[in-house]
């Protein structure tokens, strides 16, 4: 089958290639009249553009990746939904990668990402991630890089994050409101920025209510999983905190390992400990008791990052200059049955 | 900064780019004296093949497509994480795309696919799928293409699936022999070929053990998600189906539907209406009462799945024939409180 080129387009208008090829893609250096020309001919010849000719041409790939902590995750796995159709919709492909939390994995990872040659980046930082040169790589290249949800506050890119501060001090001033006094917080690891705002605002609205802050009913739950809102749960009650009325997590995923204990053991839930999570998983709607949460908008922080994404690539292929932005993404709380 | 290229390891070395390039990846009609020569300087240069350029000469991409009808899914998920990590270990990286069960995306996702020049094809097939002249292009054009989960039988391609007629028919077996007689089937849609097996299973169970066939009892759920569920089982006590004392379904999250809609009405499980599901997403581990399920090993599924597809691109860059596979993964009962 003959294919028409972009080439034999540019010579039958007596114009050259990369006039024919920008104005395919409607840049603005080139005039309405060329353009029509152009696209008239090329539609009369039915010509489709070769992408992977294409993107070696305009050094473009089309092709943009994702880097994420874990696949196997209710709330990343609706932000990949969202990654995945916007793309296709701006004629994008994405390339998924999981970094597993592992800081050395990431880095490595985005050298593959930057080999490939890819357009633009989008990660959420596995929580070893602590010096980000290679990330600062990135944006000295001029590849556009988009942080979301575990994300680093110095980095200049752009950003899309709720406001975990705000979002965990109206959880805790709900339970405290409710009459809860006693509220231990299995908080998530240390490092990431999203679990050391949570944690502030856990404290901030005890401090606010005038209840004492008590390191002894804060526990770690790094991986934030199942196993540990599990073992968290029965340490706590081995440990006979018998005053602690609520216990607060860092994610849905562990509040149900705590509900899981507390079902075992007979505890009643909320009457003797209260559960509250954070992110909404679709689990925390048909568990019993139904689990109060955070609804964090998975979908909406996906199309959002996408969009100041494709915002940026736009820009540089135009030559436009930039402004990054930080996007927050509004949260409500969801009241269920275990408050 | 001055990059080593191909042609300067040839041209040092008295000898063709194309012997440079195989002896670098160790292609078996060089001589080992060669491969020994081009890598000592290769290494002494610290030379670093340029992927993009290095995927213009060897036609290889180094990325492969995965086409899954939902991302938003235990099981699919599962599987992904195991075809990213494996991928990842043998120098791959995935472009994933998903299909939502439309039947016309999916086509025209899979020559987005062969137009970006993926190496191969991993596709779980949408239930709209009828006609497959597409996928025996992709067959055509020699690119491997390993279906998995959902396929049809008559492309000659891999595939890896389970033994759907089998583990429905131990299900409703193991059903039968706790007693349960009147057993209710929420089919999936009528087209997929698991779909159909699983159906199967459950009818040649029911007539082995002398239980007349009743078509009243099949609910059609061709989403098979949890509203569904819900819905089905609403329809079937208001439809006063009173002899009815068990449901089975053809995934766990309509099961969790059903559960959701019995333990509303205040109708005992298993005491009243048994419930089993099939997947065993991680759902079913935590919900009250836990639900009985079929373990299909997703992450098992994955792993073959791509060493299938790398077995095949392998054997196509050498040039050595190939004889497709079909791998039966095992799957076993997991048996839960819901029964």
């Amino acid at each position: 089958m003959k294919k028409t080129t972009l080439k034999e387009i540019a010579e039958t208008l007596g114009i050259s290639i990369s006039t024919v090829s920008k104005a395919l893609k409607n840049y603005p250096d080139v005039s309405a009249k060329t353009k029509k020309r152009v696209i008239d001919l090329a539609e009369s010849l039915q010509f489709t553009p070769n992408t992977f000719a294409q993107s070696l041409r305009s050094n473009e790939s089309k092709t943009i990746g994702v880097i994420i902590p874990s696949m196997v995750h209710y709330y990343f796995s609706s932000i990949l939904d969202a990654i995945i159709k916007e793309s296709e919709k701006n004629g994008y492909m994405v390339i998924i990668l999981q970094s597993n939390e592992d800081h050395e994995l990431e880095k490595k990872q985005i050298n593959l990402l930057l080999n490939k040659g890819v357009d633009g980046i989008l990660i959420s930082l596995a929580n070893g991630t602590k010096d980000f040169q290679y990330l600062q790589k990135v944006i000295d290249y001029g590849i556009p890089l988009v942080l979301f949800d575990k994300i680093n506050k110095l980095l200049k890119c752009s950003k899309v994050i709720i406001n975990d501060i705000k979002a965990s001090y109206d959880v805790v001033t709900y339970l405290i409101n409710k009459g809860y006094k006693r509220i231990a917080y299995f908080r998530g690891d240390l490092n990431p920025q999203n679990s050391i705002d949570r944690f502030l605002g856990y404290k901030k609205a005890l401090e606010d209510n005038g209840i004492k802050y008590d390191s002894s009913l804060v526990y770690l739950s790094p991986i934030a999983n199942f196993d540990e809102g599990y073992a968290n749960a029965k340490k706590l009650i081995e440990e006979d905190k018998i005053d602690v009325d609520a216990i607060y997590t860092i994610t849905d995923l562990t509040a149900i390992g705590v509900i899981n204990y507390l079902n075992e053991k007979n505890i009643k839930i909320p009457d003797e400990i209260a559960v509250f999570g954070f992110s909404n998983w679709f689990m925390s709607s048909v568990i019993t008791p139904t689990l109060s949460s955070v609804e964090q908008n998975a979908y909406r922080t996906g199309e959002k990052s996408v969009e100041l994404l494709f915002k940026e690539i736009d820009s540089k292929q135009k030559g436009e200059p930039f402004k990054h932005e930080t996007i927050t993404i509004d949260t409500e709380l969801v009241i269920r049955n275990s408050t």
